[in-house]
């Protein structure tokens, strides 16, 4: 099947084309590498990424991996250097109605098929790269009305020897969806930071897992997410529009004591949570959460793991709480409800101090 | 020290109440348990909490532990029920303001000190209880200006036994922290589900770990966050206004493409997640993340951690992110930064497919 493809040129060389050309070449797919930075490239090849494009290279695919600003620029760059050759060119950028905008008048803009993986890091640069970031992981293909059907099969072909799963979706459907499941909730758990930041140290000293949980993505690089929300300000604001038409609704509810209200917004809360795709794409089951008390050191966690394994239940989820205020962490092991009892009573049996 | 306290009546069996009366039993405190459900009170004797409270019994302290909404009358009736005994009267309800106003016209107020564990689970009821439930957690003890000098103390020492830290605040300060770590968080969380709760699901198919991070706590029992929400409106509705007015911003400055106003609001986020107090109070430090590859079966994950075990690197944190499309979860180990590559040079020769 790999032979059918390439040579693959990636242009940008960061966390997502570094590991683009690790994947591809074990595939066993000639990768040409360029960038702006000549170190970047020297460290991918390194990596063994693949080889700097010289001037004589003709690749049958071009894969833009540069960062949300120059997305549009690169691309019809990479329409135009490859002209008459018949090359597909794609990228991998978060949000797919401005680059296809760039794209909109070139006439050859049948040869452009936009594509982004739902991988990453909160590092970057080529020495985050890994041949397995998208294993496994959804891949969204957004051809455009007049993307060629080859270039379309073209590009699958290569998502699918990443070990990427394509997930098909028109480029305003990617925009809408990721502003849904991504931007929107960064922007939220922002706000909800935000708020923080301005505490007095003792009041946070009350800090449990829920709020840092709600807003541990908030971390996140700042002028990256800058970039990435102002290139899909259209669908984040209409969403960001009903997040404020619904936290008036809040306010309201809250300042009038309207119990009913304030529920069936809870009650939306929910519903939202059960919305989430479950583990393999399964409806989500019912679980049960068993914590265990474990010492801060080496070893105890996983001595904690063999003995779960021991009592022949299948962990879904971990979370560790570290206490605040001493040596002990606590842990939730997250099992299906039915198996809950069997867990707790394997672990007691093991001397683990636990409760549900 | 334990003989100098008791007996300690717990009103109110429920998760909370029952794992009270467990830890003091585990202290050799005398405990006395009444609710209104016999059955729930049947059910906590029968898990050792303490023996159902009769006629004849003179408790020298009263811990009421009962639903928000019953929290004031409650307090007030095992203040009159105590009159002349000298008994102290605490609570462990969510917020303080509420319970506070009720007793304010008591005669006999100077009994009473608020009380509220850091420490829960989205289960509820006796069963749910367990001895080792505060062991560690914050306690937040909230004194208001009468409260007699020995009854606090007596509180203290109460608290103390069941292995939770005390955290001093006032009845005002406490409802102002939790309204910003707790109850605006659960909002904000339920907010951005609710964004989920209507989305078709292809668009879903894109969901990854940050939103089901943000949206987590939002899947918690609608009426009970609902009463917890109105008992603390003032603080919660002082916060959501400075969510609303920042979120105009927030809508301003995409709308208007203002690039320098959003990345200040995403830096005022990630100074935020920073605010958060870190493992065991300690600031927070500079973590790698390494990915591992684990393959759905009961005992890899264990293998896995034996592995990072034994290259001798702490782990922090573990998240797991289920692949949506196949048995395979990538795992992501959170270690110090300066460790990171150790771990993923020494999984590597041990077989695992890792990334960082």
């Amino acid at each position: 099947m790999s032979d059918t493809l390439g040579p693959v040129e990636v242009v940008g060389v960061g966390l997502l084309g570094t590991s683009l050309g690790l994947a591809l070449r074990a595939a066993g797919v000639e990768v040409l590498l360029s960038d702006v930075s000549h170190e970047h490239v020297r460290t991918a090849t390194g990596l063994g990424a693949g080889r700097p494009r010289s001037a004589g290279d003709v690749p049958s695919i071009v894969v833009v991996a540069v960062p949300p600003d120059h997305l549009g620029a690169v691309i019809v760059a990479a329409l135009d250097a490859t002209a008459g050759t018949g090359a597909v060119v794609t990228d991998v950028g978060s949000v797919k109605g401005v680059p296809l905008a760039a794209v909109a008048d070139h006439p050859e803009r049948g040869r452009y098929v936009g594509g982004h993986p739902m991988a990453g890091s909160e590092r970057s640069g080529p020495l985050a790269g890994h041949a397995a970031l998208f294993d496994g992981r959804p891949w969204a293909l957004t051809p455009h009305l007049e993307s060629a059907v080859e270039a379309v099969e073209t590009v699958e072909t290569m998502v699918r020897l990443t070990g990427a799963v394509p997930v098909w979706l028109t480029p305003a459907e990617h925009d809408r969806a990721v502003a849904r499941t991504s931007h929107v909730p960064h922007l939220m758990a922002a706000l909800t930071a935000s708020r923080l930041a301005s505490a007095p140290e003792n009041h946070l000293a009350l800090s449990g897992q829920g709020v840092r949980d709600v807003t541990r993505v908030a971390a996140g690089e700042p002028h990256l997410y800058g970039q990435i929300v102002a290139a899909n300000a259209e669908a984040v604001l209409e969403l960001l529009g009903e997040v404020r038409g619904q936290l008036d609704g809040l306010i309201e509810a809250v300042g009038a004591g309207d119990r009913d209200a304030l529920e069936g917004l809870l009650q939306q809360g929910v519903l939202g949570t059960l919305a989430i795709p479950g583990k393999h794409g399964a409806p989500v089951r019912p679980t049960a959460s068993v914590w265990v008390q474990v010492p801060d050191q080496s070893g105890e966690l996983a001595r904690l793991l063999a003995d779960a394994v021991a009592s022949e239940v299948n962990i879904e989820d971990i979370r560790i709480d570290h206490d605040p205020t001493r040596p002990v962490g606590l842990v939730e092991l997250v099992v299906d409800e039915p198996r809950g009892e069997q867990l707790l009573t394997s672990l007691e049996s093991r001397g683990w101090t636990t409760h549900r």
